[in-house]
């Protein structure tokens, strides 16, 4: 419960409303400079590109994607003539890199004015970024589709800004990796953190060690050439790609083809949970021996200069039981499993030295016998960052940027690599803050509903990494980050599309306006409390198809209802316009239950729900009669307000993995009822 | 304005209301024999597939993806474990032809117990159509995910049972045609035809004669790769594609390649409507020389015997004005340009009987001149094809099935081959009315929008083609069409998805319910009138993107806001229930401008629609006052009903091509609120 009451709080206190202001910039991440000028630029079919600079075919296809993507934003096929002036004329100076690295330069200047565009960079990567700022920048008018006027320098804050995503809990196809790079180009990330291997699957097809993925992955695995592939599609959006391979811990996956790899005794399976598990066994030679073979097949598939060796949660009771590694630790003086982990860890940094990869892992693999080469991504937050860059070591932050929590993006936002103990280091220890990565764990998601889970909150997440420090207003945010999420669903993802069809499969009809009622104002419960409230281990086979599954990780409707019971407070509860909408909304929720109810009685996925749905009912009739006794301006009988209280507290139990997100506004209402005097 | 009456008047005869008796066998088409049995399958994650009978790669493509699809309509991943009992067995004696016929057996039989399914077919065709109904028959319910009990013996009414899509006037790509491909054969259609020229464009790349596509296309055209491709798909989907090159009208895009093809001077240009057109010439040996060569080429890459030469609405003008076409007739003593036509297609019929093409065209081709194997496809009627049949000619269908005309599905529903004029043939005629083919012409569709045009109303006409004559209840028509919509969109069409895109497109925003409501209840205008509306010819690379482009073809709201309105009725207008469900309605409409206009003004696309969504509010408020007026038993007074009926001549009228579909419904309380007496 107490997550649920910290969110509510904080949803007061962000007292958001969408600007209708025009022209508002709908730009996320925020570029680091932004000039206003007058006129805007009209979009008609007449509309076209032409290119200077370096020749360079990754520009040339990032121009024929812009071109594709801006008519689907306007519907307007664009009709391109021989011979016509320019409309956008983008100049690059240099050409896509072949490999791209960390710090690549990826400023660009773009220049709106009513007359035309200017885009230029000193690279391709520059140029591509311009090409999604000004893809932001259209906007339907009263006068058309217009770019405003507008002068942009920009470059990003930090160089290293990721998203992870686990495809080893629930495998995810290549064509939905795909259509999350491009999201993920739209808002200018550029390290896609690949999650290939943990305890659930091994997904990453070895030529050298076939039985990986082919007894390790339940046949749910990417070939050679899918991943060369992706690789290529990324490297043409200015996308790394780095892979990770979680080991000693989270590695149950190599054991089926290769169980002498393992501490513990086989045979081993991923089928689900069942079945015995371990860690790797780091006393033998041949692990290495092994390890050195597969990081040379992969670095020569990954040419990223990075490579993730995971090093996260290793569970030491393998190895505490295992005799042969308590010798082995008492034979080399270790006293901890810490300590055999960084030799482990020593080990692997020599073989991907040797193959010349840099070594990152998470926090874990912080050791003072490694090099200060060595990237530390952070799952435990700024504290545990700053003090290895005290040490002279490089890190990343991902703490706090767990999609998986299903936190409201303002909470994210948040974040910031630099603050709390970060906030002291100093100029040198700063720039070894290298940026941050959201993680998308994959217990929970499919690749039907991945997507909602990652966007839209991803890219105020990749706001914070781009954009300066002091960008961080809530409210323009979320007005930004809406206007983003349409143009994501453009680019072909399926954030919001997703959910309606999931739940016309659970309603077993295409008509769902009562079911989409209720699906707007509830949320799946945060942190680990799905797990706490899974029975027993998780069945990676069962399907995501429920109310939990299908909703968005934030309601708008509920932050748009809470905004309005604020003005309406604000107002001493006397704003007329504002409490009719506030009534119409209750209205709403109070008959909603009546019309739905049948549908939920009818689906085994959807029976779970009808207590949410009475207790919506229920929110709504006590919001409505708080209402009648302000505007009566007597204060409620004591009775009705123990009822009501009754009503809320029941309503703020999670039923179903769903939580009510309108309760606490009510509760404001029906708080205030009590409180009239006038 | 007689067309809109004639469907309001039809509506209120109609009367349908979903069932809700569970379990309903949700199958379109209607199976020519269904016995329910008692008790159903449940459909679980151990569900599996066995195929039995001829090795046939077709029929375990086709298994492939049935499971495939049952996974995305139950969301169960699927886990087949070796050794395991099948749920479902399927048997082929015959394996796929390698060239669909006309005619192949295409009859199955299905039975489902509570234990498990036996799907039998002679050939792997009739395999096909079981797995689909298999697919219809599952469904949610309080216990899961199951299949009812029940034994199906199937088989076509008719064997030619297809779709044209026209693909000239608006290019629709290969993967927009898939999909549209894979609802053909969930609703067991067989014949796909590929309207591949028109004066617009020429769609089919020709190697011999390159300039076709090359500068009779603006780029947009198929490879011959991408032909042979779409063949394969449509193959194994039991589906045979017929292409059509129309001539010697409808052929503009002939000429700016060859203008020595054409009666008229050129230069020729497909450049929207300007510039010359002609038709072709048919005096000159070199014309037919071209279509030998160019039959001979498109022979080898489409397999099926019929080969359609269009023929449909030649302008005689073009021969009229051309002295050498004059002298030609007169020297062959031809009176009309009929004639000439019909020596035209004669000559062509030989080039086609050469490269073993049957011949396929419009009304016109019919001429006794050519011989009995020639099939005649028609647009104007059963008269039309009765009148053939009586000559010895077979003939197809299409007079009632042009779905660009926006009927609603019942009134297509309604058209029978074999009504009219056809039913008063004999046995031996009767046999030679093949079936019957739905066209989507493309002069208002695009890639975005063609799959809500197609669907579902599409399924409706499979129907007609597939199930007994017999089978002609409307209610039940519109029940199983709803279910058979919400599969299709999971087998990958956007005929629902689409509009709610387009709708935010407009909008600019994802938060588009205010939208919504109106888009519930409005159509775009019906038969030729938007073309009557269009100012001078079509422009075909405008934007199809405003509202008419977006909204459903056929309004559901307004059909079930209908349907409550007779139950009212019937019920003397004494239901309170009902009457509460119509008040809700109205006041959602009623209010609904206040929200939506802002919207509206903000948006270039949108400003037409303001005086429609104010027509929606008026609507919306004289239906409740006339609902008071009938409540209180007291007739109204002649001032109200005047100023009313004012509204509601005002709101039939279209507005931005979008008639209003609720108008006649609320008309009806008005009328009968002055006819109170109780």
């Amino acid at each position: 419960m107490r997550s649920l009451r910290m969110i509510g709080i904080l949803f007061l206190l962000s007292g958001f409303a969408v600007s209708q202001s025009q022209p508002q910039l709908n730009l996320m991440p925020m570029p680091a400079s932004v000039q206003q000028g007058s006129g805007a630029l009209p979009i008609t079919s007449s509309f076209s590109v032409s290119i200077g600079g370096a020749h360079d075919a990754s520009l040339e296809a990032a121009v024929h994607r812009f071109e594709h993507q801006l008519s689907r934003q306007t519907g307007i096929p664009f009709q391109t003539k021989a011979g016509a002036t320019a409309t956008l004329t983008v100049r690059a100076d240099k050409a896509m890199p072949a490999v791209l690295k960390l710090g690549d330069d990826e400023s660009y200047q773009l220049t709106v004015t009513d007359s035309g565009v200017q885009l230029t960079a000193s690279s391709t990567l520059g140029a591509l970024h311009g090409l999604q700022t000004f893809l932001q920048l259209v906007t339907i008018t009263p006068g058309g589709f217009v770019a405003p006027a507008v002068t942009i320098k920009d470059q990003p804050r930090f160089p290293w800004r990721g998203l992870m995503i686990d495809v080893s809990r629930h495998f995810i196809p290549i064509d939905v990796l795909k259509r999350n790079l491009d999201g993920m180009a739209a808002v200018k990330m550029n390290v896609f953190h690949w999650h290939l291997s943990d305890d659930q699957g091994f997904r990453a097809e070895s030529k050298v060690f076939p039985k990986l993925a082919a007894t390790g992955s339940e046949s749910h695995y990417y070939t050679q050439e899918e991943m060369r592939d992706l690789i290529a599609y990324a490297h043409d959006r200015g996308i790394r790609v780095v892979p990770e391979f979680d080991t000693p811990g989270h590695s149950r996956s190599w054991f089926p083809g290769y169980p002498e790899l393992a501490s513990g005794d086989g045979p081993f399976t991923v089928e689900n949970e069942h079945g015995p598990s371990s860690v790797t066994d780091p006393t033998r030679e041949e692990t290495y021996k092994f390890i050195d073979r597969f990081v040379e097949e992969m670095g020569k598939i990954f040419p990223d200069a990075y490579f993730h060796i995971g090093g996260d949660e290793v569970d030491g009771k393998f190895w505490d039981s295992n005799p042969k590694v308590q010798a082995f630790k008492q034979a080399h003086a270790m006293k901890t499993n810490q300590d055999l982990q960084a030799y482990y860890n020593k080990q692997l940094q020599k073989v991907l030295a040797k193959h010349h990869k840099t070594m990152i892992g998470w926090d874990e693999i912080l050791h003072p016998d490694l090099p200060k080469t060595i990237v530390v991504q952070s799952w435990r937050g700024q504290e545990s960052l700053a003090a290895a860059a005290k040490d002279g070591y490089s890190g990343i932050l991902s703490h706090g940027y767990y999609l998986d929590l299903i936190w409201p993006a303002f909470r994210h936002y948040a974040v910031d690599p630099m603050s709390g103990g970060a906030a002291n280091l100093n100029a040198e220890q700063q720039k070894l803050i290298l940026g941050g990565e959201s993680c998308q764990w994959a217990e929970w998601v499919t690749p039907e509903n991945v997507d909602s889970h990652i966007w839209p909150r991803n890219a105020a997440i990749a706001e914070r990494f781009w954009s300066p420090q002091d960008v961080t207003e809530v409210n323009s945010m979320y007005a930004r980050m809406h206007a983003v999420s349409l143009n994501l669903e453009f680019l072909g993802l399926m954030h919001n599309a997703a959910r309606d069809r999931m739940l016309q499969r659970m309603a077993g009809t295409t008509d769902i306006s009562a079911l989409r009622v209720l699906a707007d104002v509830v949320e799946p419960v945060k942190d680990y409390n799905r797990w706490d409230d899974a029975k027993g281990p998780i069945d990676f086979h069962s399907p995501l198809t429920h109310m939990i599954d299908a909703v968005y990780p934030e309601s708008d409707s509920a932050r748009d209802f809470s905004n309005l019971v604020q003005q309406l407070g604000q107002s001493g509860y006397r704003d007329r316009a504002v409490e009719a909408q506030i009534r119409a909304q209750l209205m709403l929720w109070r008959d909603n239950d009546a019309k739905l109810n049948p549908l939920l009685q009818r689906s085994a996925l959807l029976q779970e729900d009808i207590p949410v749905s009475q207790n919506l009912a229920m929110i709504g009739a006590a919001g409505l009669q708080a209402l009648d006794y302000l505007d009566k301006g007597l204060p409620e009988p004591d009775l009705w307000k123990t009822q009501q209280m009754a009503v809320i507290d029941q309503s703020k139990k999670p039923v179903a993995g769903l939580l009510l997100m309108v309760v606490n506004p009510v509760q404001q209402l029906v708080d205030a009822a009590g409180q009239v005097s006038h």
